[in-house]
């Protein structure tokens, strides 16, 4: 092992790979199969594997990996499925990633347990996390996974409610989709040994990155190209589903706009996207929304600028921020 | 503090009242009241919070209860209560302990999130053990954790197969009902500073004396008195469930009796507990089940006589084995 400052840094392609690798082995013991074998389909399922890199990038800013890392890594790739696994059931979603999701496949009561289990072994991989390590990072852990439930809660809450403010959504976003980046970034740079405060700075890159990357996410549904985007946009529109454009459209709509985004709402007519996107554009929520981006891509920037470490080492995060938030899939 | 060895021992009911008060205390933040509230009703319904006190007691036979004790025996029960949230969902039941159940008072959806967020509480509550404890309170927890739901998972597949083994039932209750109680009083004899043998003294001793809880709570259903019981026997029956007493009978009967209760299980006649109940105890299972049960208590009592501590410090452990076991309600 060398303690040389520059050694070699791996891009976010190469860690993917890596993590891959690692992350490809026996999870669950092998019996009941009828509890373990849904989960390795869910596992297969392959997402991005996005949080479990940005705790090695988080790491790596600051050190060579260490073996916590993967550990770490690996329980916040479970629990991020867990999550899944639950908002399926909860959602009532067919379809998981183009694959049929686990209560689907099975059954509701397998994909319940299945999602517990599969918590606790993310818990197990905790577990493994050097003594002195674990306390801090057991404690962020804790702390993230709790309020990634009280996310979901909001979410949930927020279906049912009319009056749902810009600023409500915003703060259920960040619980339900930002604190996670900004954890996975964070254990990593507590086990790079960062200093309190440059932990801090990588959690809020991680939490302002995750709210310009939901905004994108809404974009792109909307205004999305649909051969870069692969399926049509206005899926959110159709479901009535509250994003940052029809929460910011209802708030400075005329009057006049606002009663006919409204009926849309109600009657759902063939031409409901057409129409909805009209009045979007009509409302410059477009713009507006390119523009908030921005504004919080470019705060998730000066928090990682802050970050005392040469700014060479940080050219793999910055790639991934702008990949991330630029993408048009 | 005193490091006197014959400092007071609390009787198991002193400890019900001591954890009772250090429990009563909110575990939840307030907001979202949606996902928390159904959690504090959940918990208002009090057991009889018997896991806890396990392993205060499994502390208290070694040593002064440390404070680690509390926060494991507090995580312990936040467990205990979100498996019985989840399994309430998967066996739709509509009662537990009289009352009604999150998913049934509440939905469905907020049972299963809150069952998770009182699981992740859970481990709020372990990460506050020592540093220097930490990772072995974790490792059992968690081993212990995965073999619950394992547990119910193996429960979920047996209702729906019909050659079930009495040796697999007995699996099955092992890690649904007894590596808890097992668990609760090992990690109280860690935290207690005892050696590792007598940590699996106390271990096995949990382990028998569950399953002999196991055997009489199955033997109470079919035979108990009415009167001490509280309510009429044979629910068991009634349902078909797979217990101790039904598999022993369809392992000891003739074809004769076996085609019987076959037919009883089958046809569902009004005379249906009446008659089992004859089968049994023509196939003498009552006086069965009675010698297993007492055949796993004494093995729990082998193994607590075996821990390296003066008798008398055993006594609140026996009774209370002796009052779960000989219990008639």
């Amino acid at each position: 092992m060398s303690f040389d400052f520059n050694f070699y840094m791996h891009s976010f392609k190469e860690l993917v790979g890596i993590f891959a690798e690692k992350f490809n082995v026996p999870h669950f013991p092998a019996q009941p199969a009828t509890l373990y074998e849904p989960g390795i389909y869910f596992l297969g399922i392959a997402g991005k594997r996005i949080r479990p890199v940005l705790c090695l990038m988080g790491n790596e800013l600051f050190d060579e990996i260490h073996a916590d890392a993967y550990h770490v890594a690996t329980a916040i790739e479970l629990f991020h499925n867990f999550t899944l696994l639950h908002d399926d059931i909860m959602d009532k979603a067919p379809l998981r990633r183009g694959f049929a999701t686990v209560h689907t496949k099975y059954n509701e009561n397998t994909a319940l347990l299945t999602g517990d289990v599969m918590l606790i072994v993310a818990y197990e991989y905790l577990a493994k996390v050097s003594p002195q390590m674990l306390p801090r990072i057991m404690h962020l852990f804790n702390r993230t996974a709790r309020e990634v439930c009280e996310g979901q809660q909001w979410d949930m809450d927020f279906e049912k409610r009319d009056n749902v403010t810009l600023e409500e959504y915003i703060h259920m976003i960040q619980l339900k989709t930002s604190v996670l980046l900004a954890a996975s970034l964070k254990t990593g740079a507590i086990l790079g040994g960062a200093s309190e405060g440059n932990c801090l700075h990588m959690y809020e890159f991680g939490r302002n990155l995750g709210i310009a990357f939901q905004i994108q996410d809404d974009y792109l549904d909307a205004f999305g190209d649909p051969e870069k985007f692969g399926k049509e946009p206005g899926g959110d529109i159709r479901q009535n589903k509250k994003t940052f454009l029809l929460l910011r459209a209802l708030e400075v709509a005329n009057p006049q706009q606002k009663q006919e985004l409204l009926r849309l709402m109600q009657e759902n007519p063939e031409d409901k996207v057409e129409k909805v996107l009209a009045i979007f554009r009509e409302c410059q929520v477009d713009a507006w929304a390119r523009t908030l981006k921005q504004s919080y891509l470019e705060k998730a920037h000066q928090e990682l600028e802050a970050v005392a470490v040469t700014g060479t080492r940080k050219q793999p995060l910055l790639e991934l921020a702008d990949f991330l938030v630029a993408r048009e899939h």
